[in-house]
């Protein structure tokens, strides 16, 4: 169902990050939702989460963790999302780094925990205490792909990319992994995702650079408008790479943020091609507008839209509800200056159908597997892109049965 | 489809108006899809129209003529919105007014035409020519029904009710009309609703009365957050009844108030036991507020998210994607103090589910028809109700082949 996503048929391992992913039992028939991933010691670790005030325990947990110490382990299970859970969702939190603790040595404090799955059912704390040794035990630096299985819930294929650059000589690694399909606009991070590097770069501009490379990735996706209560992005810095320690925005950290800004979207778009149900992959590409807000309502007002998206499904060139959808978004512009076009076909000029416009252009764009809605407000010179996917039967199918 | 809508087997007469509808075929199979609507010399009309940028040349004409003269006709058609028709689309909403003066001998600015249908297509003038000595020549009081469905577009049931009241020993009579299923999130009006009384009240409070009316009604329903270009309700009333003229807001203002608000409320509800694909009708109280803004700042979310929609559609007590909705509200609340109710059940208590909570008793709510969804954000002492539909394989089969 995916729409030109293929899967990553290997990853590149990245020195000092070991992970493992086992079959705990959570999830039925016996697929991966445990993981474990390891940092060597001397790493460091940026994170964004979910502002959703309903926020998961695990969520809670993870923040506190990371203020106070540099984590050694990212507990994730997929399958249960320990929220809407109350105290008993944060004691559980609490007890599942406890496990890797104990199993590990390290502090429960140095252990980041996520999950992700149903929502407001109880985390089974015993199949996390049974599958915690097979998991540890099988900690290396190979296992990506299953790793990136063990995270998936509604998703259809693996999402993952692995990268290199050079800097100072010296190779630089990244490898990034993202799940999700649904209950997708994340607002500060995606549902889950986990980059990891070997550069060695301070913590400060590790934070830095994810929060910025998600603004323009994850933060502007959409496939049905709801934030969930577990995102969360996670960029790993393992400090293995030899390079001199990166501490300011000098051109050896413009060469990292941009081959991690190039991960982080590849990730994000790859959670729209697999969206629920999705049958498209869309871009909305606002131009010439006067601020980036503006910007992003417009183009997020018509990425939410029902009835563009069901006319998206349809590959029917149903151009009005573009523009009702445009002119009802609360956003100033004169309706005779705005245009609007499906790639390079321009639809709507002069406060209607443009003069050029035929049916049979619109209909060519619009039967594309990938299509860009592109809308030039005319009232300043910011620009926008978020990506959507379109709402077919397949969506309400899969949402209707999610838990039966 | 529909969800306990039973057509109306006949509407009252209000004294006054005289009305007509036609098949000119702008609609496939002979359907009616022209509607004139006369007012007696003397009447009052009072309207609002929909707040979107893009609003339809009938819309624009409509507006400047209430604003230089007291109409005498209305004239009405389905099948075809006259939006996002440009320059044009203004020529044709004109010419349509100047054709029922021609056959009537009033003012071309004593018209006020309504368009509803497709958008971006011509309107067909020769066909509102050839029909208007038909449409002219039927006009009577006694049409309402036939009217009601002349409107009418997706809509499967015709929408109309008749209530009468007492002031002053004279009998007022109250009848309305509605049409609308899709592209439902009215702001300042639904799709197209008609009302007319007889009652005999200035200009200034039938304006102040349909406002209130709508905000408490129309403007608080949405199938699917799209707010049309053509939306418009209109209040009529033609002073035939006989009461000393209502010029303040006394006790029977108050009493004919309370009565629009009643065919208004019932008219905005039909629409959403009508809406697209709707398996299910539910009101989305929010009860606590801080204000009626951040009330229905949560309703809406939680009627917008697909999620909860598809949840509702499978009868699916999922109640952790209303929980991640409120979350996501933008709205500021303690996730330990408020509660979140289906019918009578508490589902959220204390940050999670509650704690008596059955999936049996969520199972036995979601399983009706008819559903309220109570959220007590337990910040305040406003409210605020509004209500929607489910989001089901119809609506996507609906509007994905709109125009096919």
């Amino acid at each position: 169902m995916a729409v030109n996503l293929i899967e990553p048929q290997s990853l590149l391992p990245v020195e000092g990050v070991r992970l493992a992913s086992v079959a705990s039992g959570i999830k039925k028939n016996q697929a991966k939702d445990l993981v474990l991933i390891e940092l060597a010691q001397g790493s460091s670790c940026a994170a964004v989460f979910t502002q959703n005030k309903f926020c998961a325990a695990p969520v809670t947990v993870a923040k506190k963790h990371l203020a106070a110490f540099s984590p050694r382990y990212l507990l994730i299970n997929s399958g249960n999302a320990n929220a809407g859970t109350g105290e008993r969702g944060m004691q559980d939190a609490y007890e599942s780094c406890a496990l890797v603790a104990k199993q590990s040595g390290c502090l429960a404090e140095e252990v980041l925990p996520f999950s992700t799955g149903v929502i407001g059912e109880n985390l089974p704390l015993t199949k996390f205490e049974d599958a915690m040794p097979a998991v540890y035990s099988t900690l290396s630096e190979n296992n990506w792909i299953d790793v990136g299985r063990g995270i998936m819930t509604t998703d259809t294929k693996l999402k993952g990319i692995s990268r290199q650059l050079e800097i100072q000589n010296k190779t630089i690694t990244i490898t990034g992994l993202a799940k999700g399909a649904g209950m997708i606009q994340p607002n500060m991070a995606t549902m889950l995702s986990y980059i990891a590097t070997d550069a060695v770069i301070s913590n400060d501009l590790l934070q830095a650079c994810l929060k910025q490379a998600v603004e323009l990735s994850f933060n502007s996706i959409t496939v049905d408008s709801d934030t969930s209560t577990n995102d969360a992005c996670v960029l790993m810095a393992t400090a293995k790479a030899g390079n001199t320690e990166i501490t300011h925005k000098d051109a050896d950290y413009k060469k990292i943020f941009d081959v991690i800004c190039e991960v982080s979207l590849y990730l994000a778009q790859a959670i729209i091609r697999d969206a629920e149900g999705a049958t498209k992959f869309v871009a909305l590409q606002v131009d010439k507008a006067n601020s980036i807000e503006d910007a992003r309502q417009v183009a997020y007002t018509v990425a939410h839209s029902p009835l563009v998206k069901t006319a998206l499904f349809a590959s029917d060139p149903n151009w009005g509800r573009i523009l009702a959808a445009v002119g009802r978004a609360g956003v100033d512009f004169d309706i005779d200056k705005i245009q609007i076009y499906i790639d390079d076909v321009c639809i709507v000029s002069n406060g209607g159908r443009d003069a050029a416009y035929t049916e049979e252009q619109g209909q060519k764009v619009m039967s594309q597997s990938e299509i860009t809605i592109r809308i030039e407000l005319q009232t300043g010179d910011q620009s926008a892109c978020i990506w959507t996917s379109d709402l077919s039967y397949d969506y309400v199918k899969i949402n209707s049965e999610y838990r039966s």
